[in-house]
């Protein structure tokens, strides 16, 4: 359901870096310019707002091949029809997300130990959003950076893909991926940037997948 | 599913009225006074926060045989294994709820005009929560004050029973039951009175069912 080969580049679209640009256009650049996979959050909109956004969204991925993942709203997913869900700790369990979604869903887990990757794994995910790698400001939840070292331990500690969040750039991304992930997921790294498409293209370029 | 007895007196339990107080004490008292049915509203919490109030509140009243709806958040209610769950306008549409619901939950929905009632019965609302009904400050976006006569209008339009919501009160709650409703919906006539019990008994009685 989830093809390894869509998490090289992952993009977090959290709108309130989109400065005033429309979503539809920052995901059409950031896709063509390389991103195989992008995640919707959104902690102010409310339902109705979430949900419209999920769909505009879609119809620009689904045309692209891409898979949309919402971050934590299962009923939001479920709604849209989006193709995965993201938790944290801090959002559903998963034993209780994976009952509601079957197979309807794949389902990313955010994890900062190896623990909680082997236990995440254990209980069904699909893939494991490993960090926050480096500090970053991007994303207040972020918790304590584990560094490269960790992220290589989650990698070798689990047989699903692993993809590096927190404090990616150009200047890391090399090194970020010899840790053994599938890729690596960004939010400033692109939606900071001026010029999405190039952003998007130079990082894909930089990871060599 | 549902039955229309307990909708009576339904407390909208917002924990920002909570003062200190715990959960599931306050559910006990209403509960003992007359309430005949719950509903959570967490508009900050995180998703698992509100997923164990959910999972501490469904404890007390499964126990007492009131059903226990969430507001708003269609995963959290399923994934608490609630009864109901409520949308107003801003939230996920009816027809999406109904379809990933299914048979597991009832579903309310808000409605301030005739219009709103009949579309939501046609999709298959299992009540209307209708109002406000006087101007209120307990729920920011309540919306304009109906009026008692819309109220009846809306009761006369629709064959799903309507809990009158908004502003609600000892001393106005018998001239609501008068419009026709199957009960009222209080957030502040309990919650931000001293004894939760007394509150809910002397509502119950004057509301005369």
């Amino acid at each position: 359901m989830l093809d390894q080969q869509s998490l090289a580049l992952y993009l977090c679209a959290d709108s309130t870096f989109f400065a005033g640009r429309k979503l539809e256009r920052i995901l059409e650049e950031a896709i063509e310019g390389g991103v195989g996979i992008v995640q919707l959050r959104e902690k102010t909109a409310s339902s109705r707002e979430f949900y419209e956004i999920a769909r505009a969204a879609l119809a620009i991925t689904k045309a692209r091949g891409v898979p949309l993942v919402v971050n934590d709203r299962l009923d939001i997913a479920l709604a849209a029809g989006v193709d995965g869900v993201h938790v944290g700790q801090t959002d559903l369990p998963l034993s209780a997300v994976k009952r509601i979604a079957g197979s309807k869903l794949f389902v990313g887990v955010s994890a900062g130990t190896v623990t909680d990757a082997i236990a995440a794994e254990n209980d069904g995910a699909d893939y494991i959003g490993a960090g926050a790698v480096f500090p970053t400001t991007s994303k207040d939840d972020a918790g304590k950076a584990i560094g490269v070292e960790r992220l290589a331990e989650i990698c070798a500690a689990v047989r699903i893909p692993v993809v590096a969040i927190g404090g990616i750039s150009l200047d890391n991304a090399a090194s970020v991926m010899q840790a053994g992930v599938a890729g690596v997921a960004v939010i400033s790294a692109i939606l900071s940037q001026p010029d999405i498409f190039t952003a998007a293209r130079n990082l894909k370029a930089r990871i060599g997948r």
